[in-house]
């Protein structure tokens, strides 16, 4: 996308700048959801999850069951890109039309989580993430769901961050087309609650 | 995530359901962008791109410079994934929280794009997915731009979809639990437009 107004940032596990960090955890932490690309017998697989982040390192869950879990928490090399897509950018050209984000992607090499205060930990966060201090709220899981819950760690070895932002940049002699021009700002935004109609009259909220 | 409530679409090239491909092409079709992931060397990468579908194909764009397209159009297997983030499924335990969503991950080998008529049809059908008619408003590519810009064709060979809606599913033991339960509805809107100021005085939308 336009160089002008892109931004970049980079960082590696033992080269820091923690400027760099920051700009790359903002953005982890304003998702709910990651895409995460793996290979297995050389066909690449990209998938949805929910994740949360501790620290330098990214939390993935599933069920025990899940076959793509099983994979990786064989130690594979995985990429964990996260994307907000905040406008389209209407040029007056074909040619310079953009679209305003931030991403990142992080790479390390997932490990399963045994550890029970770990695992726990984790869990928690990725509740809470949902709805703040969530996991206060629900049940807390028993040892059973534990056991049907698979939970991989992903220490980021390597992360880079890139950005887009502002109006478009058009060729100067373009300006003077009779054409609309300017960004389309999108954000992804909460409606009103919807109650489980289960929840027992005694308990609205 | 819970399986009563969600829902899987299979497409093979040979093997195909209307009623599949239908599923698979209005979730590809919501969607500004997608996640492309492929392999250099044994390493994984999922980056973020606009995208288009005419048909059965996808098709991703960028510089000439860019040195993604510049290993993706040497015949590379990707896997082009779009997500839709519908909601958030808060239940009573924390184990059966979930999200709801839509997404399809597509499986081809990326092509250069070479005949003329097919890279603009691909360009225009780029721009007008970022608003209705725009390749029509904006000022066409010329031979220059067409020359820095890539253009790469994924014919999907195989593709899946995997959908969640609706309430979370809860234990029959926790239904009377004095915990709120239900969706949190999400959805990507866009806000008032931006104009960009150097928009001519006479030429204001």
């Amino acid at each position: 996308m336009d160089a002008p107004h892109a931004e970049r940032a980079l960082v590696r596990r033992d080269d820091r700048a923690a400027y760099d960090w920051a700009t790359i955890f903002a953005i982890l932490d304003d998702a709910l959801l990651c895409h995460v690309g793996f290979s297995v017998e050389g066909q690449v697989f990209v998938l949805p999850m929910a994740f949360a982040r501790i620290g330098e390192t990214l939390y993935l869950h599933g069920g025990a069951a899940s076959r793509m879990l099983k994979v990786l928490r064989k130690g594979a090399p995985v990429c964990v890109t996260v994307t907000h897509l905040d406008g389209l950018v209407l040029a007056r050209s074909a040619f310079h039309h953009s679209m305003n984000y931030r991403s990142v992607a992080a790479f390390g090499t997932a490990r399963e989580v045994i550890d029970a205060d770990e695992k726990a930990r984790a869990l928690e966060v990725l509740v809470d993430r949902m709805d703040p201090d969530r996991s206060k709220v629900a049940r807390a899981p028993n040892a059973r769901e534990l056991a049907l819950t698979r939970v991989l760690a992903v220490p980021i070895e390597e992360a880079s961050a890139k950005s887009r932002r502002g109006p478009p940049i058009d060729d100067a002699e373009d300006m003077a087309l009779d054409v609309w021009a300017g960004e389309v700002p999108l954000r992804l935004v909460a409606s009103e609650r919807v109650r489980d109609g289960a929840v027992p009259r005694a308990n609205l909220a």
